[in-house]
């Protein structure tokens, strides 16, 4: 899923999300959106939809990560979060029930429960802690949204437990009682070493309904995307592609073009020689090396286009690959 | 038109310019072009052209105004004139004859003479002076141009002479003797007050040939347009309609909106009711404001979009009232 924390895909206007990429569904951020400009002017103009001319689907998270990773001053107890604004510094709370209508008022299609979100590395006691906490918070997420439900819309719990399997297992254990429409797998890409983020994703999602979207949260690399994948993800986001292409990391078939290089200064190739995208249809590495170092905008744009079209193709060609019973084989030869 | 400074039109995709605006010709800049990427790399490249898969029409300015606005250190001789990037410090030359080559290289279809322009206020003297040099140098560039004529490109040598209207008399008087396909109109624009821009392109179109283009280079605000096509000007270009638009200021058929302003919070209306470009068919003040504040590059293309639409638009009314016989009407209804 393409990131757009505050109403925008950085760089990418939304009909060339539409037309050029393809993209089912995109990412909002709660907390941003809560701050500025506010739940209720959105709601006023139209929910995220009309706000930001995006007619398909709407992810928004809770607000659970920012409210942990962008405030110094937070404060937790069971009914929920304290914190401040970065923006001005002034108060708020953020409750299991309260997140719920803040995303109703956006609009999503799929909500997020509040979850807590522990730093990395935590003791067993302070994970195993805060995880029941998540739990109890999503009973009352669900609980809250089941008064509000048209049946058009999912509220998704998020499964946290720090990276002690146990943890994780009695928290999808519990959660999968209160009978949502879909999981997600928080508390990954928070600092800890890459194979760890792969192997709670595996002890975890064999517990979630299979029938059900499985979503892993903050993940991953081009090449990760397949591992999680044959784990048993079905959804993903991650800023990696529209932030790296801002800074001049690309992502193609034969790895990566870091655009600054001077090898680059004359290259009439494409950035991907197999790629569709309107970047590598239109223009050559030595043109976007010139953008990039003349610091000009419309560089993101084009390579936030290739990176976002380089994501979407992995996901086409991984289910591709599962449609006509060859994943083992497609995923050998990404290894 | 449109400009382009560095082989790209900030924020606005070339098949955005060429779809959504339909815009025949944009603008690039030779002493940037010159210095980045280089006029040999652009050349290797598909000139300007194929290096930003732009397949219309391409207007360059000579590097002479750049030379003198971003140099401090420049030494004017009759051969031309030396100066030091603005990127390095590295010492150049510019003579009549290289900034054609340079221009060649570039694959300009309208190329302009380096001419020399002179700062504002200026003494008669160091006026005339200056004058009679550009004069000088338009022949040598258009006799180097004729040995390298296809037939499909034109040089415009550029009226000088300050606010002096004798001076502007006797240079393009001088200049028309060179039979060149087009004329253009330097020296505005660079401080003086705006009826004085007015009046110095009054004395002169009459004096260029009417069966030519006669582009005023650097103008104008959007109510000056009609004023500009009124004496005579065929052509121009501004940075005011991107450069605004990315500082929040917007151009509409009722005066400006300067987005950040607290009464958009909430207007559901687009920036300009009577407009049709991809903003204002799909976005509100609101949402724009939201961009604004939050700093989102998106902003900045929205934004772009809609000014380069309102100045394309009004030049559109313009040819639309002058086929009709109607532009004195057409220019009282603007005043």
């Amino acid at each position: 899923m393409p990131v757009g924390t505050q109403a925008a895909v950085k760089g990418v206007l939304p009909r060339d999300l539409m037309n050029d990429l393809d993209a089912k569904i995109i990412l909002g951020n709660t907390y941003h959106l809560f701050l500025r400009p506010g739940h209720e002017t959105v709601r006023q103009l139209g929910g995220l939809h009309g706000f930001m001319a995006w007619p398909r689907a709407i992810l928004t998270d809770s607000g659970g990560f920012q409210v942990f990773s962008l405030n110094s001053l937070r404060k937790i107890t069971e009914e929920g979060v304290l914190f401040h604004s970065h923006l001005n510094g002034d108060p708020h709370m953020f409750t299991p029930e309260s997140t719920i209508d803040v995303q109703l008022a956006l609009g999503s299609d799929i909500m997020m429960v509040l979850d807590e979100c522990i730093e990395h590395p935590a003791t067993y006691d302070a994970a195993r802690h805060s995880t029941q906490r998540t739990v109890r918070w999503a009973k009352k997420g669900l609980e809250h949204f089941k008064r509000h439900d048209d049946g058009n819309r999912a509220v998704f719990p998020i499964v946290q437990g720090s990276m002690y399997g146990d943890l994780r297992r009695e928290c999808a254990e519990q959660l999968v009682e209160l009978d949502a429409r879909g999981y997600a797998i928080g508390g990954l890409s928070v600092g800890e070493p890459r194979p760890l983020s792969l192997e709670m994703t595996e002890i975890t999602t064999p517990l979630l309904p299979a029938d059900r979207p499985r979503y892993v949260m903050g993940v991953g690399m081009p090449e990760e995307l397949p591992e999680y994948v044959a784990r048993g993800a079905d959804m993903m986001d991650c800023v990696l592609p529209s932030r790296n292409a801002r800074n001049g990391c690309l992502f193609t078939r034969n790895g990566r073009v870091l655009i600054k290089q001077t090898q680059y200064k004359d290259d009439a190739r494409p950035v991907d020689e197999g790629c569709g995208c309107y970047t590598c249809r239109n223009f050559s590495r030595a043109y976007l090396r010139h953008l990039f170092q003349a610091k000009e905008m419309t560089f993101s744009t084009l390579a936030t286009l290739h990176n976002l079209q380089r994501y979407l193709d992995i996901m086409r060609e991984i289910r591709q690959a599962i449609l006509i019973g060859k994943y083992p084989e497609y995923l050998r030869a990404c290894r």
